[in-house]
């Protein structure tokens, strides 16, 4: 159960919208923690101890869990576990399928994993991610505008007078509000978010994609931000790999907090 | 390691083009099963004991074994090794991600779990489901044309001239040829296999949703097929659960044995 509500709170308390990225690789993490009977757990646990204070949410990225097979989901499930109730954990696994199966995937992440939100990809229309919004307390996040090269090929493709991800802010606003439904935005440009907002005012956004850079964070806030902030601003590999020794904790912590501080002046 | 070559030889040696589709559902398969120590996986190894001689493939549906958490993914794992070696095994799981992430997917399913082939949602664009086409012997299976009442929402809209399936068919096949590709195909009117085989003539196409309706099986066949026959087409829940007694993989059987009777005409 987790809420809009306490969402805002959190980010008026902790002076933070960061979220951090959880994409745990076995390849990258400090080699001291390979002894460790879970080191990815092990690895995940230190990372949260050293930023919980800095940050007002947690995305496990599911495909570095899923390439360690079953034991990378016993490492997930533990890290759900471990991400303190304060925190908006999201469940970065971008699903979608038809409706029985799209059941079964809300089910592996609001009740096997207890995830408080999960990404969901929506090539296959509405009934295919709204099995995800008849939860009380959790968050569908649906990808909309995103960053990568790609999003050229057909998220910024026009139908009729409206991009492809005007058109799935509309039609997934249908299915949710700003209660249970996010969108994932990796715009920058202002004439983006005037879209976005257009349609999703009161919604939080998920951006990933920034870094330490402090520009890029600041573009983000000036266009993208509402009355409620409703940003959560994602960074992952820059805090979580931050140093590859014994220090990487505090590395990641001083990462996180560098974040925090630029954020603060805004919340 | 799975070819095209050796998908064709066993469609014309077991003169069947059907994929049986193992969407396991724990609350769904009979109860006396239940008391084994791996039920689902229980169920799978009868139902493709059962069915092997009638089908050239499996298709796992992901969700049903992330549902059951860490324990799931064991019994999946199982599933996979069992499949037997002339059959392709698809990984039914519609992933798709930045780079980075989908280079994790592709491992969990083409190493980890030993998939032929998994199935790709391509939303984000061709960057995204790039890393799924850099393996020999593997084969990504795109989403384009689905059968839900969704697909209505964006794959059926039109950008410029061409729809949106369309123009995923035509950017997908710059990623790969018939050897490494195939799509997911829900259509049924001949006017959509038109325009799909136009885009795609020599790949293999996943027709889901054709249960034992001898009358879009035929409808599929006279507009789908090419040369090589070219369709696999998927049968879940009408073979798997034919019945929920004692006799349920017989029954699976005769359910197989029908379809794989009414295709042996084409092959």
């Amino acid at each position: 159960m987790y809420t809009r509500a306490k969402l805002i709170a959190q980010i008026r308390s902790k002076k933070s919208f960061l979220c951090v990225g959880l994409d745990t690789d076995i390849q990258k993490i400090p080699k001291h923690l390979l002894d460790q009977p879970d080191p990815i757990f092990a690895f995940n646990k230190a990372i949260i101890d050293a930023t919980r204070e800095f940050c007002v949410s947690y995305k496990i990225n599911t495909a570095f869990f899923e390439a360690m097979g079953a034991q990378g989901w016993e490492s997930m499930k533990k890290t759900f576990d471990y991400i303190p109730k304060e925190c908006l954990s999201i469940a970065d696994a971008k699903r979608g399928d038809i409706g029985n199966t799209s059941d079964q995937y809300a089910k592996a992440f609001f009740e096997t994993l207890g995830a408080d939100s999960v990404t969901l990809a929506p090539y296959m229309g509405n009934d295919s991610i709204a099995p995800f919004f008849k939860y009380q307390g959790k968050f569908g996040i649906v990808l909309a505008l995103t960053s990568n090269p790609g999003s050229a090929d057909y998220e910024q493709q026009k139908i009729g007078d409206e991009f492809l991800f005007e058109k799935v802010l509309k039609n997934t606003c249908q299915l949710g509000t700003p209660e249970n439904l996010m969108f994932v935005v990796g715009a920058t440009k202002p004439q983006e978010f005037e879209i976005i907002r257009q349609h999703a005012q009161d919604h939080f956004l998920l951006v990933p994609g920034v870094g330490a850079q402090g520009g890029s964070l600041t573009e983000v806030v000036k266009f993208g931000r509402n009355a409620d902030i409703g940003l959560l601003i994602n960074a992952s590999r820059s805090i979580i790999y931050a140093s590859s020794g014994e220090n990487f904790a505090d590395a990641a912590a001083l990462e996180a907090r560098t974040l925090q501080e630029a954020m603060a002046v805004y919340c």
